[in-house]
């Protein structure tokens, strides 16, 4: 249903500057240490004890966290605090940043848990991960058996549903006054809309062969970029921000969630499959369209051509596919799009006050496309 | 997950009184056209449209709209007005009907949409229906193909995950202050969590000879009864009933739904697949525990070894199974059950105002165990 994750490694970086790349990684790494914590307290192994560790599995694998990092690094550009000042589980509104701000004076003092938000959106995605292996039938995910290979059909059904309404138990849990937590639960019923939307839209590409690049873009908002819009915005909602700023900060999710998936497709063509996690070209074998073969398609190559039969396919056929893919310039036609992408994301982020932690999503937006894994 | 239905028809009905019955078969039925028509408004063929029909497929197929049913009655004789007297979509709530009563001048001239928090618990329903039909590989659903055998498997899921989706959104459409919006979503999200419970349960069940009459009666409350507890709670929630009120509507559903679990199980058994809309004997043949097969066993009948081979079972190898199942008094036992349930729930409707309304809640709760389908 989503962007896939795994493994471990990095590999062609391109010129950025070493040492904004590290801090990135840095604020990454603390803080999703910290979702981990979360994840572990708020998804304890209760009873139906095969039931949740189904549900834990994909997140006991790892994973980046990407998303909740967002969520808690947008939480802290927005009320300009000092990175990892604040507990992000009992995080100052902007109201209370701003008194003169605040019509409603009952909000002044209110403390939100951003965390529990961000680990709602996190549960959301490794739900759609855990459906997504069973639609695709995948057998590999971050570098363990997919869930319904671990355990079996029936559970893996019902431990992404599990965790579809844990996702919003949390989201009802943040401490938010009634009026915010309607509006955040609103922005995730929505978002889960949008990427059954655009999973099926995606399923539904497969068969056909006029897809243009313009319905891949709109597809992939919905399967993928929704969520990072979400991460976003939810924090934007809950904290108190206006509505034009809830805007750019949706905004930005919505352009490098694009980036995210489009550097996705392309990992799917060149990382080692110990990095992704799954098996290198599995797009490809699958009939995937993705911007690398709609733009090959546009340039006269017979994409559907590039393989022989899908059960034998051969790590030196994927090889040539990609080298033909490239000579058309796909490759470096997709990597153009994301690159413009994460550069129209970084400018919707000067709605956030200049700081640390907005320092931290511009680089935070490159890391996207220029990760190896 | 839930609850089968299906097929028309009646059997089976005990010496209640002829007129009474006649009376609640009115009340679901004008409910039910007036339910079909909101889901019809709020669930269009979108796009993707193969979604859409896919997750509309059972909807379309018909089904008793019970649960929505049950929340609307409970709106009516929570605030005390005539059946049908009032628009579903602008309910008045308590507050308006008892000014004194308000502490929040806010909500006075609120009107909720209750039929939409009535069609958001029926779209629950739905979604729990397409999943489980994927579990049990069941073939057959009111008389027509299941989802993914309609469809296929990705689109099923994806169904389903739809329509989870859109009860979220429709819970938070009803126009309810924002603290009572909260409550409803929280409750739906609570109930979700323990469907998910229920159906984990109920398929570990099936590889456990030794579950009591008591973890049987813990499941079908998680994954049946909540969500008839949910269809008599939310809209007490949503109307500003008090608490006290509020845990009674819920205790109503819980022991009517579990009623009408045992009563599902016992129609499995003795319903012709004409009016169960699926075999006779499924769950017999798919070795699930129900209250007749526990009871049974209890009193030394080897349910196990009823059937011969799965694949090949006869109607009339099921018939001769009924048989042994009524000699060993455990149909009458489980129809007792129910019975003692229904008593028990009808109790429980002493919260509410003396009205008509509440008496059909009461000839409902009959007829949840009464009804032949």
């Amino acid at each position: 249903m989503s962007a896939g994750e795994g493994g471990n490694g990095s590999e062609d970086g391109d010129e950025r500057d070493g040492g904004e790349s590290e801090a990135v990684a840095e604020a990454i790494a603390v803080r999703r240490e910290l979702v981990d914590e979360a994840l572990a307290t708020r998804l304890p192994v209760a009873e139906p004890e095969r039931l949740y560790r189904a549900s834990r599995h994909l997140l006991d694998a790892g994973g980046k966290r990407l998303r909740p990092v967002v969520a808690l690094l947008v939480a802290e550009a927005l009320v300009d605090v000092e990175p990892l000042s604040e507990d992000y589980r009992a995080f100052p509104t902007l109201d209370a940043a701003d008194d003169a701000r605040s019509e409603d004076a009952s909000v002044d003092d209110t403390r939100i848990d951003v965390m529990t938000a961000a680990a709602s959106i996190e549960v959301i995605q490794s739900f759609t991960l855990i459906h997504d292996d069973i639609m695709d039938d995948d057998d590999l995910r971050r570098g363990v058996p997919s869930v319904h290979h671990e355990y079996d059909l029936e559970t893996a059904i019902l431990a992404g549903d599990t965790l579809y309404a844990k996702a919003f138990e949390f989201m009802l849990d943040t401490g938010a006054p009634a009026e915010r937590s309607v509006a955040a639960l609103s922005a995730l019923a929505r978002t889960c809309t949008a990427i059954c939307e655009g999973q099926a839209l995606d399923v539904g590409f497969e068969s056909r062969g006029d897809v243009t690049a313009a319905e891949y873009l709109g597809m992939i908002e919905q399967k993928t970029a929704v969520l990072y819009a979400a991460a976003a915005r939810v924090p934007g909602v809950l904290l108190g921000a206006d509505a034009e700023t809830v805007e750019a900060l949706a905004g930005y999710g919505l352009d490098v969630g694009r980036a995210f998936q489009i550097r996705d497709d392309l990992l799917d063509l060149t990382a080692p499959a110990e990095r992704l996690g799954k098996r290198r070209g599995s797009d490809l074998i699958e009939g995937k369209r993705t911007l690398v073969t709609l733009h090959a398609r546009e340039q006269g190559v017979d994409v559907d051509g590039l393989l022989g039969d899908p059960g034998a396919v051969t790590d030196r056929e994927i090889d040539a596919a990609v080298e033909r893919l490239d000579a058309a310039g796909s490759i470096a036609y997709a990597r153009e799009t994301s690159r413009e992408l994460v550069e129209r994301g970084k400018g919707r982020l000067d709605a956030l006050p200049d700081n640390e932690a907005r320092a931290r999503l511009r680089e935070l937006a490159e890391y996207l496309i220029d990760r190896g894994y």
